[in-house]
């Protein structure tokens, strides 16, 4: 039987991303007690960054937000993998996002809107979350957004 | 009955600012088990953006250290908003410190000295913490500094 | 009686750097419950910052690794002070990096590794993290990489 959360996924015609290994020595995620770490996630589609460049250069508002939004979905991803079933999610309780800016930019907020929603979109209340948004002078693989995340789960 | 934090705010003339909306489709606070998790606060005084630009640039320390300060009382007036009763902050575990400044800048400790010095001033012993300071290119509405923070509460 | 983790630092010939008062007014550690926050830490020797400058600038990958490693050398003083014994470490569930790189740098991950693998050498699946890796356009003391640690500890 699917669970709820995999259900709404249906319902919004959303599949999660593959998991891919991590760029390094380190693991994608951690579930201890009732907290699920996941480490940051980029704009990964088939394991490629999706989305590069600077917002506030190259990049605009939508192109930013569409790579906060699949950074939303790899974590989602990373949450599968680690929980099996998305509905042992209590609450996704911090989203920290980086965004990939030139000096001058200041719509950070806007931009991580695109993760921000998608994860109301899915989790309901449970994806209402506290946030850190920031701009990052560069960012691994030149992504445009990265976006980590800490669960309450049970 | 007031509580003894409240009454130690009186006692600085400290006045903690009005709660404000989040710029995004997150919430300012999470209060789950016995941590409470605070959205990244802006140098805000009535709604706006009190202190903007670099450090290291058209900002010197003091100013910087002002814009932590202010980033500091937003923290607690949203704990407040959370607790209800500020005495039942048990330790502040951590502040995350983001500095909007120039390349070459090297102080974002000093500039966040505003934030920390407050939070001892005002919580004592409680208000101890974890910290991490480093500079940004960028921050949302052009800020100074950005400062969340994660409480340990009863 | 040495514990294990002591016995595997003698064994790859590695001594802890000694611990240094914080640059501002916060703790190096916190510990409280099963969590143990540590807070961001430079790669310091003998005091004084090791690896100054930029990624992607005048500090090449070789540079950036030894520099992180420093940083995870530095959080192991810190544990180990707030801990006295290594061996009540359940888990590193996260490392937060920060690598002070220009504007075009993409390496972030490779740079961070040194952190990482040095924790899993050390203290095996027990270090084993999530992780963020982001570029920051400064650091404090304009040290190449900063990097803080949540812990669960017994």
């Amino acid at each position: 039987m699917a669970g709820e959360i995999e259900a709404r996924l249906k319902a919004l015609d959303l599949v999660l991303p593959e998991t891919r290994a991590a760029l390094g020595s380190y693991v994608p995620f951690l579930h201890l007690g009732s907290q699920l770490f996941i480490s940051g996630q980029l704009p990964l589609v088939e394991g490629k960054v999706a989305v590069q460049g600077k917002l506030g250069a190259e990049l605009d508002i939508g192109q930013g937000q569409q790579a906060a939004r699949l950074c939303a979905l790899n974590i989602l991803t990373q949450a599968k993998a680690a929980l099996r079933d998305l509905d042992r999610i209590v609450q996704l309780l911090r989203l920290n996002g980086f965004v990939n800016a030139a000096p001058g930019f200041a719509d950070h907020p806007k931009v991580l809107n695109g993760a921000s929603d998608l994860m109301v979109e899915i989790l309901g209340n449970k994806g209402l979350h506290t946030r850190i948004a920031v701009g990052c002078a560069s960012l691994p693989l030149n992504a445009a957004v990265e976006v980590d995340a800490i669960f309450a789960v049970d």
